[in-house]
């Protein structure tokens, strides 16, 4: 039996998008009594055109919000592939990170769903702001037609099982009010802000364990936002004067939260 | 005279490409004697339809690898816009990270070279890899035609005059083993790779005042690679056990660098 790490043969032929499945991730109810999965989609394509899995290869295997585990190909009649899987006893630990996060333009959140996924999100929850525009609401990439697929694809580079719930709140006054306490009981709450004097490694002190991290929209939040939002416990954190494009600040934020919580 | 925060508008009309200008960046060859400048360009366009620039106002100014300034309107008559310039006596520090970079599909490329700019990069060295494939370097992306107005978008957006020098190495020994010493003089080495045991911070030290980075290829450096690497002085560093894209990884890391700078 090899143990092959996923992945690696597909980046020589770069034949696609830059989707590295170091990981295949099943969903729980594709599984028989035995534990056997028949998969014939873009997974199955990939063990067979990338992996050249055969009977008896054994591939890196998640079940979707579970444990890590392992696959063993039992047949391979394309565009079929079987595994028969076993898993660990306990699930990778859910990600220490959530995002409050102002609606992006479309292009851009199409981009960042997979990205947010590989780097680690708990629960993405989306908002208006008044910098946001309208018409960003009425969009397919707010779908979980859309999105389900791009976070499972950066699970699958990351090699993560654990989907962010997304919710998306078309008011911002009712969710902060309202909902934001029952959508993220514990943690420390923080605002990027450009111009703030505390570190995001400041402000997350030894006894924190989970972060809320709030993203405004280009051009930031406005007076009344961020009032609100510091009223109800969201502490202003910065990581520099240089002013950057949301989806960049994104990944470089999400980075120094978890960078800042693994000490 | 006021001084308007430029972009501060464009997020609400939201028509362009999220390339948001919060500097308007003048090349040294465009003053005349006086210190004034007439634009023509996208610059102009931007200071009538996004800035609604007229005689009187004042906006941010930047001298492309010199110092911040202001720029008073002086004349504005469509497609033309006059500035006199002042500039401040000393230009911005030199962002203090440098890049050593495996070639990564040119679409990845391309998006990576406004945001390398707009986080900071003094330097950015492109070479090749095994895992990188070879028609990579015969794009367009790598060349100054292509990648020079990106990465002045990335400096109007971050506020930054400094635009980073870029050179291209289709070997990748000679590179290391007869050019890095002179392309960087000092500073620490860090290579990024998922199964070291030190954080960038933990490498970052006291003394340390400059960072080469390296980022390999999407699959990683190979066993060659990282030996020669690690004999010419870069030191393994790691941001977690997830594996990310080559974009996502460099735009976290490019942040945690900076921040363990800051220190």
């Amino acid at each position: 039996l090899s143990l092959r790490p996923t992945g690696r043969r597909r980046k020589k032929t770069g034949k696609k998008e830059g989707k590295a499945v170091n990981l295949i991730i099943l969903d729980g109810g594709e599984l028989d009594g035995a534990g056997e999965a028949a998969l014939r989609d873009g997974r199955a394509a990939h063990l067979i055109g990338v992996l050249h899995a055969a009977p008896g290869s054994v591939v890196r295997i998640g079940l979707l919000d579970g444990p890590l585990g392992r696959g063993l190909v039992t047949s391979v009649s394309p565009p079929v592939v079987t595994l028969r899987c076993t898993f660990e006893p306990t699930a990778p630990p859910r990600p220490p990170v959530d995002l409050l996060m102002a609606v992006p333009r479309p292009k851009v959140m199409r981009r960042l769903w997979p990205q947010l996924a590989a780097l680690g999100v708990g629960r993405i929850t989306l908002t208006n702001a008044a910098r946001v525009e309208r018409n960003y609401f009425d969009t397919h990439v707010l779908t979980p037609g859309c999105y389900r697929p791009l976070l499972i694809e950066g699970l699958q580079q990351a090699r993560d099982t654990h989907l962010p719930a997304v919710t998306i709140h078309r008011q911002f006054r009712p969710l902060i009010e309202d909902h934001l306490n029952g959508l993220f009981a514990d943690g420390a709450r923080l605002l990027a802000h450009p111009h703030a004097s505390t570190t995001i490694r400041g402000a997350v002190d030894g006894p924190t364990r989970r972060v809320l991290l709030a993203i405004g929209p280009e051009g930031g939040w406005n007076e009344f936002e961020l009032t609100l939002l510091e009223r109800h416990g969201f502490r202003t954190v910065s990581m520099g004067p240089r002013t950057l494009r949301v989806d960049t600040a994104c990944i470089a934020l999400l980075g120094l939260v978890h960078d800042a919580l693994r000490r």
